[in-house]
């Protein structure tokens, strides 16, 4: 089956961890958006013309009639059917546990340059993402990636299991995504948290990740995505 | 089985998400930290102490010898559970697809009186809450409620398929904690989301979940939770 994944071009933001699943898993997909008329197919189905129940957003996949939006979801979707993700229910459960939490990860990071609304300028909301971003940097960043490091320091290799998994792609793409936003900040967390970086390492030279990432299907950190280098915001 | 649920005493919170699914469908379970020695225990499960992968935060479940953690992920499993989801995937991926877009509007509802840093005081992001809560009244509330009526207009009396499921539950709770908390916001909108409104009337009449709201066992809203009443910020 090809997969149509749907979501802005332009940038990596939430489709980014779908793509990373798609390419680990050999998958066959399209970036719809990204090609010619592929926006207005977009709309249409974020609209719901011929959708039994749209996507509040995307990103969203479209495997055969199934119209799957969330980010996590697609991702569960794709554990299942990609085989990255645990066969028995305990593990499928942990591996989205994971995901969930790096999905509030995800928002928290978004947040840094966006505090008051998203649909507002990051200048008109400079002031307010200093003062977010500093309690980010010394609380929040060292708290979620503590976490993880603990569940690698006991599991080892990977997060859950024996192999990895959506949510190993995806702690890979946040450390990637951090190391552009703040890279002093990560240059000192990492000290501390070696088995994240790691684990970033060890995702990045997967074939076929390490393939793509080489590719210009991989689209390069900008500041219109979720992980964005503003000087002012990193220590 | 008697199901364990670990969460903050004295508060809804996310919780609350998921004592209406266990409470809506008759199911035995203990509020463990509301009992004596209980938050105790709750910490020692969020240490990891005898258990493989420990949950970021609470609301966690414990299910047998399962520790699930995240809220969505809880009510993904007690929908499989507890016949709160439909059989199908294609059902069960749609109502976990509105599951994880009410959970984003939690957080942007937590946000209303936290934007900066949920570590500091109310007190101390006032005026920054001011100008957040203003959007979100504006901007954020209606794109979701409208999203919500909308596909309650295509499918009836619920939002998937042709029985209630923990999205029905969990939308209802939004209402009903939105309606708290933005009393004046919520007049108003009602008037033009009113199958929004007359879902959240319809799941507050079935039996289980109308006993419940009588009984003690539902914590009243607060100023500590996610819906907080500070008549400053709605309109």
């Amino acid at each position: 089956m090809r997969y149509e994944l749907y979501y802005w071009p332009g940038i990596q933001g939430r489709g980014e961890f779908v793509r990373l699943a798609l390419e680990d898993a050999g998958a066959d997909y399209v970036d719809v958006a990204r090609r010619k008329g592929g926006m207005e197919k977009m709309m249409r189905l974020m609209q719901g013309r011929g959708v039994d129940i749209p996507s509040y957003a995307p990103p969203f996949l479209k495997a055969g009639r199934l119209v799957i939006g969330q980010t996590a979801n697609i991702l569960l979707y794709l554990g299942a059917h990609e085989y990255l993700a645990p066969k028995a229910e305990a593990g499928r459960l942990q591996v989205h546990m994971l995901q969930l939490t790096i999905a509030d990860f995800v928002q928290e990071t978004h947040d840094t340059h966006h505090p008051i609304a998203s649909g507002l300028y990051y200048e008109d909301q400079k002031s307010e993402a200093k003062r977010y971003t500093a309690e980010f940097r010394k609380v929040r960043m060292p708290k979620y990636l503590g976490y993880f490091e603990r569940i690698l320091e006991k599991n080892g290799n990977w997060l859950v299991g024996s192999r990895a998994s959506t949510a190993d792609l995806s702690l890979f793409q946040m450390v990637d995504g951090l190391r552009y936003a703040f890279p002093n900040t990560m240059k000192r967390l990492e000290r501390t948290h070696n088995r994240v970086a790691a684990l970033h390492d060890r995702v990045a030279a997967r074939p076929r990740i390490r393939a793509y990432l080489e590719s210009d299907r991989r689209i390069p950190f900008n500041e219109s995505g979720i992980f964005r280098h503003y000087p002012e915001l990193d220590s």
